[in-house]
């Protein structure tokens, strides 16, 4: 990818990023004496950094179907705090037990675990109390069925069965199909509900609703089988976390499976797809397309 | 009370309990192949038995407000997975450290730590699934209104706040003022949320949302304190979990501040006030006005 793309790129993310963080953040603002150190820790995971993939994606397709981005807003929020949630729960000591995160300390190392457990639950239930709050142009009816579409994606049947699936495959031999399942649901579920989300709130149309879908799935897919690659081959420094955590944690992977030279051509393929099935919105998909490029072609 | 009356309260919660418990159970009656131990290890808590007080208490209210019962029920059943969940992430042993719960072993004894923390995870995330799947007469802006009711009352500002103190009051001394504040919001906010929800699904004026306010408020309070009384004189066998856990683990109650004469005075109190507050009702309230004075009265 040329190097000028590579910039506008991650202008653009920073650009959503920069709309969305602020309201993000004023969730968390919150300073009443009593339980002040529970907004502490939600905030201390929700501030941590990343890359609010999955919400820029979702305000850059709640654009794409001409949506007013305040409408959205909520439910990008909401994404982010499933997300984090997702990452504080999984760190804890019983589940992977990391102590690094994005180049921080993660969260139980901080505020202990008690906290830690509190501030995922905390999370988790302000992006229910964030899209129920939300006033706005779109009749009430679709604001409810979007608030279905999320938490149908992080729940047993999303995220959080991809994370059982996870757990249960810990130091076993995985199938391909295992794995793909398994990556479908804890990393594509709630890529997939960045996209579907806008789409139900805009009440697309069938063949949107598809090609939507099938965009942020193998999307999801590349980005994942890039995520293991990096796990191999990228630096500590880098990453902001341990790398080579999953063969240390003898995870099965898409690299340990298919090894590294048909793990890139897989990505490369996944991205194509996703690429291609935007062709129908024409023009107005170009970045889109463009970020689903960099996004699966980064390096760390 | 008379025991007339008693056995008539105890068929009462348990004809709503038994419309309750079929649609309660549905949702975690899944039985995918890989993801099957998550749908096992909530559905594990959630039948584990307890009084369903607060569903109860909601599907009672929503007929003194005339709602039909099945467009209050996914509301009722979110609300026993909300207090499910957290009495599953309560016992884990960064927390309460509870082997025993309604008499049988706690989650994570049985299902390990992590898959504990999942199945939290998954009936707080299946609560939002829940009622924003609700098909019902309802208009879809009430229904989104009652689905903020509720995660309020389960959030920061609600249930986690109260358990945020309460775990930052362990091995202090705390004052009645915080105590309170502790109770209202750890025990009070799901007890408020039972009567307030189906107040705003049915469009209570000011004064009836105030009247039902002020009963689920006093009631909540009488009942935690009846708890903290029931923890000191009753026994395991009745309780079915750990006895004298509070004085064990160090914790403020109304009985180590006020003695057990003022905590048996304060149970009168509060309970009058619950049953004074649902006056403007007439009749109509009698059933829950004769709950309120069985529940805090309880000796198990």
């Amino acid at each position: 990818m040329i190097e000028r793309v590579k910039t506008a790129m991650k202008e653009l993310i920073k650009s959503y990023a920069a709309r969305l963080e602020p309201q993000l953040y004023a969730a968390v603002g919150e300073k009443d004496g009593l339980t002040k150190t529970i907004y502490e820790a939600a905030g201390y995971s929700l501030k941590a950094g990343g890359k609010r993939l999955r919400p820029v994606l979702m305000l850059m397709f709640a654009e794409l179907l001409g949506l007013a981005e305040q409408d959205v807003m909520p439910f990008a929020c909401a994404l982010e705090m499933i997300h984090t949630y997702s990452l504080i729960h999984d760190d804890l000591p019983a589940m992977d037990n990391d102590d690094l995160r994005r180049g921080k300390p993660t969260n139980h190392k901080v505020f202990g675990e008690a906290m830690a457990i509190l501030a995922g639950d905390a999370l988790l239930n302000m992006a229910a109390e964030t899209v129920s709050a939300a006033r706005c142009s779109i009749p009430a009816g679709r604001v409810l069925a979007a608030v279905h579409e999320l938490f149908s994606a992080s729940g047993t049947k999303g995220m959080i069965g991809g994370q059982v699936i996870d757990i249960e495959s810990e130091g076993r031999a995985v199938s391909l199909e295992t794995l793909q399942k398994l990556q479908l649901l804890k990393t594509g579920a709630l890529i997939r509900a960045a996209g579907r989300v806008p789409a139900v709130l805009a009440a697309a149309d069938e063949q949107q609703l598809e090609a939507i879908t099938q965009y942020c799935e193998n999307l999801g897919m590349a980005f994942q089988i890039r995520d293991d690659l990096l796990d191999v081959y990228g630096s500590t420094e880098e990453l902001g976390k341990r790398i080579g955590s999953d063969e240390a944690n003898q995870k099965t992977t898409y690299v340990s499976l298919c090894g590294m030279e048909k793990s890139e051509q897989l990505v490369e393929e996944y991205t194509g797809k996703a690429v291609a099935s935007l062709d129908i919105f024409g023009d107005k998909a170009a970045q889109l397309k463009e970020l689903a490029v960099y996004l699966t072609n980064r390096r760390s």
